[in-house]
């Protein structure tokens, strides 16, 4: 099927209603959005922030959107490009692993910002948070691998019709003029992968967010665009890709939800060392190690482990990130592989330092990329062994649920306080019940009066 | 060469000097702004613009910039993307014929917003357009035409080089921090060609004005991206195009300028018909022919006009752009093919269906596309004969300083009246004299005070 993509995918989108989400979905809705929020909030005070917001602070228009985890308000526009920066600066949102797209910064980001400016029930959010995500991962389904493989930013360029399906879907846009909002999507991809390694990186899912914003808010007003955005022979598919199949996109539309092959990330690093990183922890918590009882580590790990990671002396953080070797010893010793343990203070710390020289690895063709075989040799003699077969945070070993209040914990307590963090995050996991969505971004906001849960607590 | 092509360009933009500029390099940049200030008042009361200002216009910042031929202020962000709206909504823009680009729209639409938010000397006002229309119209070189077979709209895909360049130039940023810019660029093109024949189209040039801007904000406050954003494995040029040469880039900076090469549109229509219009009008002037005096006209035409406007019948204005005999009608009957020669009432007026369907066309092979020939018989038994060898408006044979005074009136004249169309116009004749380019956009305001231009005038 080739003619109709584009209005197929509208269509269900105008059509597609709460109640029909089944229970999972909603579920993983919600472990999706605290993993986004924790991230958005725990990157907002990155340089990459301070400078798109002295940049670009000056031209917001009314302010009514915050910015999560900072002070400052925003337009609702400049708000989701930067909840989308700040939400993507770590590396540590999810993953959809078929397509690598990060699916809730783009439309995370433009909802929440939206919510701000027009009331949207916590139901309503929902709702357009699966099918924005819906829309933006079967359209990498329908592209990938050549499509990134030639080199798009695969969450920025499909990310940004995610994003004008959901506002779209809040705007109440009927079928044509949400297949418009996806035309205005389509002309206005975002992001090369050469800008991997800067700052512009995380500017892609945030701008992908605003661009999908505006593209709804034009077509609401009647602003014409193609009817065939995706499909036509000079329309996105075709001028971006060397290859489709538009049945990933309009296929079993309301019966199977990407949303449920959504990841998250536990370690702020490269996924080829979660591993060693998840081996580590669990000996560590096991058998209650510490530094000074540890003789060697030794580590058997898939050939990517070295050929990406394997920095012996890494010197700041950023480099600890490109060393398996600093990422067991930091594990060992502070039993976790957050942003702090990749800091210059982490990489630089004399324990962590004499421990990690005592860290050896070898590369072993026959494991398979998430899983990993630890050897640690303790001073009174013991030798400890674990063989990791799946690493937390794969499809096959998923985060519980009280694996990411650790992680949201561990990325917001620095910024919002504990209990602030705490009230966040229960507004997160209750997204749904919300009468308004715009809770969870006033809550998220540093200045934020402190007896400001008990009010949104009793609009639940 | 390879390595270096964006730091190149970057550092011959932070470089380039207005004294460095010949004469004709400046004398086109005050006719390409002529026409692009036509342009932009002109289509300023089009529907697109009536749309995209009622969806966008909430979410402007401070409002410091004029939509020009209107009485709207926006922040300048978004005064650039409307004003590329406005100059690219009637088609009637300038074009790079090489590359097809209209390289004014995204590199005066940012410029001009920018000159009402810092302070702009005529002069640099002039640098910093030949720069912005060197910098897109070269890139376009490079990739044209792979780029834009393969279904981008160049004029949006280069322009936000254009406008970053422009603008980061008028910033003072140095040479990393311009090529930042260009690697922000790079990373937000827009435009596909399937958006043609929508309102879309003319949303290309407005938002590349507009990512160009942003993208140049954004560096100099030192948001880092690529050093290779143009010539990268993962760069712009091998990512939205299968061919490119970078020499076209990188070799005779400061010798030759691609606005040199520009081109005027002398009619509101696509290029295959002026031939046509031009003897039509060229007749009518030279023998006072009316239409009752008129028995047939018979037209030889490239095959392509045929192809593309050979509408026996058409029924609205828009429709009309696309019948050589309509076309060839109306220019004898009124002697212009501006934009309200394309018109519904112009389309339905009795006397030009009449005409028009005296009006008959045969396509020629051997003729030139910028030729064509009539023959028209009167009813006292004569017969006149006109061979056009190049099309007004044709590199070859340029719209004079006075053709593009005549086409500004005919765009801008309906908006803000006569009078105030030519102080418009004297200022951007000589906009490099000025102390403030904003004087231009201030005067192009629908309301802007009538005793206005005194004031500006002692201000050259």
């Amino acid at each position: 099927m080739s003619a109709g993509v584009t209005r197929t995918l509208a269509s269900y989108v105008v059509e597609a209603k709460t109640d029909d989400l089944p229970p999972q979905v909603r579920k993983e809705t919600a472990r999706a959005f605290v993993n986004w929020a924790g991230c958005a909030i725990g990157g907002s005070h990155h340089e990459t922030l301070d400078v798109a917001i002295a940049a670009l602070g000056p031209f917001s228009g009314p302010a009514t959107a915050s910015v999560l985890g900072r002070g400052e308000r925003l337009d609702p526009l400049h708000a989701a490009l930067m909840n989308g920066i700040s939400s993507h600066v770590f590396d540590f949102d999810d993953t959809h692993l078929r397509t690598v797209i990060h699916p809730a910064g783009p439309v995370a980001s433009a909802l929440l910002a939206f919510a701000e400016y027009r009331p949207v029930s916590g139901a309503d959010f929902v709702n357009a948070f699966v099918l924005g995500v819906e829309t933006e991962c079967r359209i990498g389904n329908a592209v990938f691998p050549e499509h990134y493989d030639v080199g798009w930013h695969i969450t920025g360029t499909t990310g940004v019709f995610g994003a004008a399906a959901a506002i779209g879907k809040l705007l109440g846009l009927d079928a044509q003029r949400l297949t418009w909002a996806l035309g205005l999507a389509a002309t206005q991809p975002v992001g090369l992968r050469e800008m991997f390694g800067t700052m512009t990186k995380s500017f892609h899912p945030g701008r992908a967010a605003q661009n999908g914003f505006t593209a709804a808010l034009l077509a609401e007003r009647g602003y014409t665009s193609s009817e065939q955005g995706i499909e036509a022979k000079r329309g996105w598919a075709n001028v971006l890709s060397v290859a489709r199949n538009y049945d990933e996109i309009t296929q079993g539309l309301g019966e199977r939800y990407e949303l449920l092959v959504n990841t998250y990330k536990p370690f702020a690093c490269g996924i080829v060392i979660h591993p060693t990183i998840d081996g580590c922890i669990q000996l560590r918590n096991a058998e209650h190690l510490t530094a000074d009882r540890i003789a060697s580590v030794e580590l058997r790990v898939h050939p990517l482990v070295l050929e990406l990671t394997g920095k012996r002396a890494p010197q700041t953080g950023l480099e600890g990130k490109f060393s398996v070797y600093h990422a067991a010893a930091i594990a060992l010793i502070e039993g976790a592989g957050g942003e702090p343990q990749f800091s210059d203070r982490a990489v630089t710390d004399p324990s962590v330092v004499a421990l990690r020289e005592r860290v050896s690895a070898e590369i072993d063709p026959s494991l398979a990329p998430d899983a990993a075989h630890l050897t640690i040799a303790l001073t009174d003699g013991r030798v400890l062994e674990l063989f990791v077969e799946h690493a937390i945070g794969s499809l096959a070993r998923p985060m519980s649920d009280a694996d990411l209040d650790a992680k949201f914990h561990g990325l917001a307590d620095p910024i919002l306080g504990r209990e602030r963090a705490q009230q966040v995050l229960d507004l997160c996991w209750n997204v749904e019940l919300l009468d308004s969505a715009a809770l969870v971004a006033q809550a998220a906001r540093q200045d934020a009066p402190t007896d400001a849960h008990a009010a949104m607590a009793a609009n639940r």
